[in-house]
């Protein structure tokens, strides 16, 4: 379904992205594939306690080592109250260094307290091995009621909570944040609802699961100028990152981005970075650090664990009138958690006149979250999506119908603030009420139990800044060059751009990643943002160079510019000029040293505004009440992505997101034990869905333009992991009748949970 | 001296190249520097045979051979009549195919006629031994008097002498083209002369000596899609001239240039890059190709060898009333000597009212010639300017003030066409004879004799397409990207002018090289065009970032673009919007982000015309006349280059010719045997000057602004090469009263002429 009136030549078609050969040949170069020559090898060493203090570090054994080049500890990372400001949000460099290399305490299993360079890795591990340090163990803090107790350890002295903190709240505290949101009688809303459902829900602290451990290269010149190769979502962030921790002037600094092995938010912070860069200083060699893949599950970026109260009133007809909603998100090791997102897109599908949100950002001892895809709204959607299938239940009505009914139309004010603009949430729901999965009848397989749910999710989709630029070759070919690393197949979208404006065969348009020094500032790929605001920058400077082709018909027809339009790849002539044919970009390419030389088009965007966009999920799930095994069955996402660039990478993006989705509802989860130890860090026990474990999932692409990007782009890469939480979860509620409160719904939950259901 | 009005912050300052300290410290990667996973080394058969027909090539025992994965030879490499335009040449990519891989006939011993990939250098070589050549021997046509001879074998059948040929030339020729300029009545010139010098001179064919050997890798993707990482003074024009020679699509051939140890113009043309890719295509894995030093010399691009007349007619108050020429050049094994540059610089510093000047261009069985730094006009110069000096002596007239009397001047039509602008032989002419050196006594070593010579060079200077970005970051830094290898300097030169635009210190500009899919087309590095028109294209761009940079001050301000100015690297409010505090380009950056995001400037130039320029060089030689050898004690550059960007590189540019045009005219030659065996092909035997040989060279710049250019640049590093052949054999003259006509003055042939002269 698509409310576009565009009509598109090139975007909207499915040619074989420009990566892809690479990549599935393995001539793709990943973070840990690039050497220098004399290159050291580094190695991390961990804390092995989830909180404690740093008493000392002795490294002169370590030092001693033949083959060993450098240590560095916390005291080579300078202790900073810097900032990095990227949009709305500031990264706290500080925190950052002190993850990066700890500086008085280790605050979760994991955190890197030394590291060592030597010439092989074996010396490298040998030497860390040598490393004496003494900690001072303290009592973990591992979730959030631990770190709300009265009498609970503080993780960070003189922690102070920021936003608005309630009147009473307690002043040593580790509690980082609290936000709020609210609008009309909270009250007098549920003094006026007809059913009244309130409910507690948990999520598990999971991780992005990136198929890449974090890799770097890192090389100090004599001259004082870094160059670091790097796996990472964003490396202009990066360079900056590593110029705040360090101290080192940003323009020292030059970051060029390997391919990246997945990313989901996980790869935009610093961890090895520095580090890297410390030790190639003291060690005047180039050092390469590779985490593994325990090192990932220990000290990279999961997203929170969390606890989620709603509370939700409607009437008798159906409309929702009252909704209240507590989020307390684990920050990890520091603060930082998306408990503010997850707030603002908790409610943000329906139109409530009565609310109150609030969301709190708390530390515990464990590694500090990272982004990871539409960070804090699964968890926020999971609850809030739960509550509403109850109140369908409840009233007896459609679990769509019911949807529908509330949902947010444009002209609406959005529970977190702006007012809507055209949004595409009522062309979903009805796409998925008419869609033949949620009309077919459910049909159990001998001794399972069937059921079907369905939830709602939200993303705003992000904006901020890109630059490109686009080359014309003599040939009449082009290249398009940005800084945002390729997770999602934004190089052949990005070309896709190109030839709509140009006319050229996307084959014959070569997207670039080009490095910090090579191409203007880019902020990270994430966000959904590279489709969106680096499309526009794309669709900008190809419309530049275009005007630039336009210019040189012009002249070759000896016309006034004017009179000169532009169609299909071609420059046509307008009135005044008519009766000559019209030429070709390749035509005017051939031409171009005989008309004034090369064409290069540049365009920077800032969009602080990005594409508000909906999906809605609908999942059957199978289970075996004897041994608590669910598998979903059948699987539809629908989603609003405004327009498919390319409609094979959008619908992998969904179909990745709602797999992504679905393994967090039903296996994923961090397991601890009472003192801070990680259970099960490695993809034979943290229970990830593969291929096998899933159905092909069905997706259907709903196109209402967005008014604010030239083709109507809104992003897809996060909406589809909203949804999946709670459409699972519906659909096992469906299927034994239990409301689970808890993820995962792995078999032993399951199983406990139908024992005591009976 | 400078004529400039213009005031300078950054630009003729000194500081250190961006790139030096990678390259004194090793850490630069040139050509040969490159690997990749599985890449297989290459070797390549050559022709022992100065001329023959290739009967049969048999490859079997070789593709036999364990390790050995693909064999090509000429039938791997399309014949084609395609051209690649360059400016107002073309190069003939048939010939440059035929060149890498003989189809049918060995031209030139060392002419490669097959190639071989393995899995090591030693089996490479080992299969290369094993290819069975049948050659057919032809008698080989080793100079222009062989090949113009009446019975002379015709290297080519079906050559057409293009250009003018003479009514009466032959139809079978190895005459690839004939040029004249003429003006005047040369008859009536001569008749009113008092003094007519006529002579006939030969320079031998040189290499251009660079210190890197070629060398490339190539991969071909199983998707058809080429890379090829190589040292080249144009990586577009590679990639141009290998998508030609092997019927590819360019748009699907990315070249990236590695640093490069040396060109001079002879790393214009492709030899190793056709036959790498041809490899790699048939091997399916990457391709590594390395010439040896006597690969370089044998059959990569020397300069040609000549035979040139000059008659000069003067009144006897020393004004040039006729002057003809006849200038013959050595092509090597295809047409496209540079005889047409030689004709057309020959007497461009004087103004004569009538002459003839021809030129011709003939092919040899010697390897095809490319450019070296002011192609063709060093040997022509070395003709005329030897005349010159001997009808000073003749007149009894300083040989600078003669010199003076007949100069062009601003509004001259030059010999070769165009009516000069603002030139600068006046001014460089007036001081050389204005500096010490001219004036100070010549003082010989006991048993020596001593000379001292002076002598006029003259270059056009190209301008040619360049694309160049500037973005600038948030930091305050800057990046600027062009496509131009940095051969001399040019990355400083142009962070200088970013500097210079937009008040950034050159420190925190990064200058960039980017490879061809990355940056727009730019034309090779040669012809003294980067500094010129690429850096018109960089000053440009940084002035499109500036106006950016202005517009977000107007947008700070709250006021008009038109009332923000620009000084010293600071937006200052202009009359309206007076009282407002300058904004640095650090603090504007700094805001970058919340006033509409990054900025990248853009821009590119097609300059068909650049600056011409003029040197002198006064040389004082020392000879032994009981052995012949020689020595340069003193040696003094002035040339006019419009404005010294950075000066420090602008004078090594300088040095840098006077050295390489000193060894040209006293040691370095080609030695051929009978059969067109080259004797020295190597630095042992093949005398360059190094360091010791050499005083210290002496430099003035002169800056007579050029007006094409926005800070008056019009090249350097060709005009140096020019004047020291003649100054050099006028020197020789001074010290022994013996009038040399042939180069190199080697000890043997000055011994042999002071025997003569007794």
């Amino acid at each position: 379904m698509s409310t576009a009136t565009k009509t598109f030549e090139h975007v909207g078609t499915r040619p074989i992205r420009h990566d892809g050969l690479d990549k599935v040949t393995g001539r793709a170069n990943y973070g840990a594939d690039y050497a220098l020559p004399g290159m050291l090898h580094g190695y991390v060493v961990r804390s092995p306690h989830a909180h404690a203090r740093i008493v000392s570090i002795d490294t002169s054994a370590a030092e001693a080592m033949a083959g060993v080049k450098a240590v560095v500890t916390g005291s080579d990372i300078p202790k900073t109250n810097a900032k990095l400001v990227m949009g709305e949000a500031a990264l706290d460099l500080g925190a950052m260094g002190d993850n990066a290399l700890a500086h008085d305490k280790a605050l979760y299993e994991g955190h890197a307290v030394a590291a060592v360079a030597a010439t092989s890795p074996e010396i490298a591990s040998a030497a860390a091995e040598a490393i004496r340090v003494v900690y001072e163990p303290l009592q973990p803090v591992m979730n959030v009621d631990q770190a709300l107790a009265p009498d609970a350890l503080i993780l960070h002295d003189g922690m102070v909570t920021k936003g608005r903190p309630k009147p009473d709240a307690p002043t040593r505290t580790n509690v980082a944040l609290r936000m709020e949101l609210t609008r009309g009688d909270l009250d007098k809303g549920f003094a006026g609802a007809d059913v009244v459902i309130e409910r507690t829900f948990t999520t598990p602290m999971v991780h992005q699961g990136y198929i890449e451990p974090h890799a770097c290269v890192a090389r100090w010149g004599e001259d004082g100028q870094v160059v670091v190769w790097t796996s990472t979502q964003g490396h202009f962030v990066v360079r900056d990152c590593c110029a705040g921790i360090l101290g080192i002037d940003a323009a020292r600094i030059k970051v060029i981005p390997s391919e990246i092995g997945g990313g989901f938010g996980g790869k935009i912070p610093v961890y090895l970075e520095p580090v890297a860069i410390a030790l190639a200083r003291k060690a005047h060699r180039p050092v390469k650090l590779v985490m593994s893949r325990e090192d990932v599950f220990r000290a990279s970026g999961p997203t929170s664990g969390t606890k989620i109260r709603v509370k939700l009133g409607a009437k008798k007809d159906g409309s929702f009138v009252a909704a209240s909603a507590s989020l307390y998100y684990e920050a990890g090791a520091y603060a930082g958690s998306p408990a503010g997102a997850g707030a603002m897109c908790a409610i943000a599908a329906y139109d409530i006149p009565n609310f109150l949100v609030e969301a709190y950002d708390i530390v515990v001892n464990r590694p500090k979250v990272a982004a990871y895809r539409a960070p804090g709204a699964p968890a926020a959607a999971f609850a809030v999506e739960s509550v509403v299938d109850e109140v369908a239940r409840r009233l007896g009505k459609d679990p769509i119908e019911l949807r529908l009914q509330n949902a947010v139309r444009e002209g609406d004010q959005a529970a977190y603030g702006p007012e809507f603009g055209p949004i595409g949430l009522r062309e979903v729901l009805e796409a998925a009420r008419c869609h033949p999965h949620w009309k077919a009848p459910l049909v159990p397989q001998p001794g399972r139990k069937v059921g079907r749910g369905v939830a709602c999710g939200f993303w705003f989709n992000a904006g901020l800044n890109s630059s490109a630029t686009v080359s014309l070759s003599a040939d009449g070919s082009a290249n398009v060059v940005t800084g945002n690393p390729d997770i999602g197949g934004t190089r052949v979208a990005q070309a896709l751009m190109v030839s709509e404006e140009l006319g050229i065969p996307v084959e014959r348009v070569r997207p670039i990643v080009a490095d910090t020094d090579s191409i203007g500032y880019n902020d990270v790929t994430g966000g959904s943002r590279v489709c969106y605001a680096t499309g526009m920058a794309v669709i900008e400077a190809a419309r530049d160079a275009q005007a630039q082709l336009r210019a040189r018909a012009a002249k070759i027809w000896d016309v006034p510019v004017e009179q000169v339009g532009w169609e299909r790849g071609r420059a046509i002539a307008l009135n005044g000029a008519s009766g000559r044919e019209p030429l070709t970009v390749s035509e005017l390419a051939a031409k171009l040293m005989h008309t004034g030389g090369p064409i290069i088009g540049s365009a920077t965007v800032n969009a602080p505004m990005a594409g508000p966009a909906f999906g809605a999920h609908i999942c059957d799930l199978e289970v075996d009440e004897d041994t608590g095994v669910s598998r979903v069955v059948r699987y539809t996402v629908v989603q609003d992505v405004g327009k498919a660039v390319h409609p094979s990478y959008v619908e992998g993006q969904m179909q990745g997101g709602a797999s992504q989705g679905i393994g967090w509802a039903l296996n994923e989860e961090y397991v601890y034990d009472a003192e801070g130890h990680l259970q099960n860090p490695g993809f034979l026990d943290y229970r990830m869905p593969v291929a096998s474990d899933l159905p092909m999932i069905d997706t259907v692409i709903i196109e209402v333009a967005n008014p604010l990007h030239p083709y109507g782009v809104r992003g897809v890469g996060e909406v589809p992991i909203v949804p999946p939480l709670a459409a699972v979860a519906n659909a096992m509620h469906d299927a034994t009748r239990v409301r689970f409160t808890a993820l995962p719904l792995s078999p032993p939950r399951v199983l406990a949970a139908l024992k005591q259901r009976g």
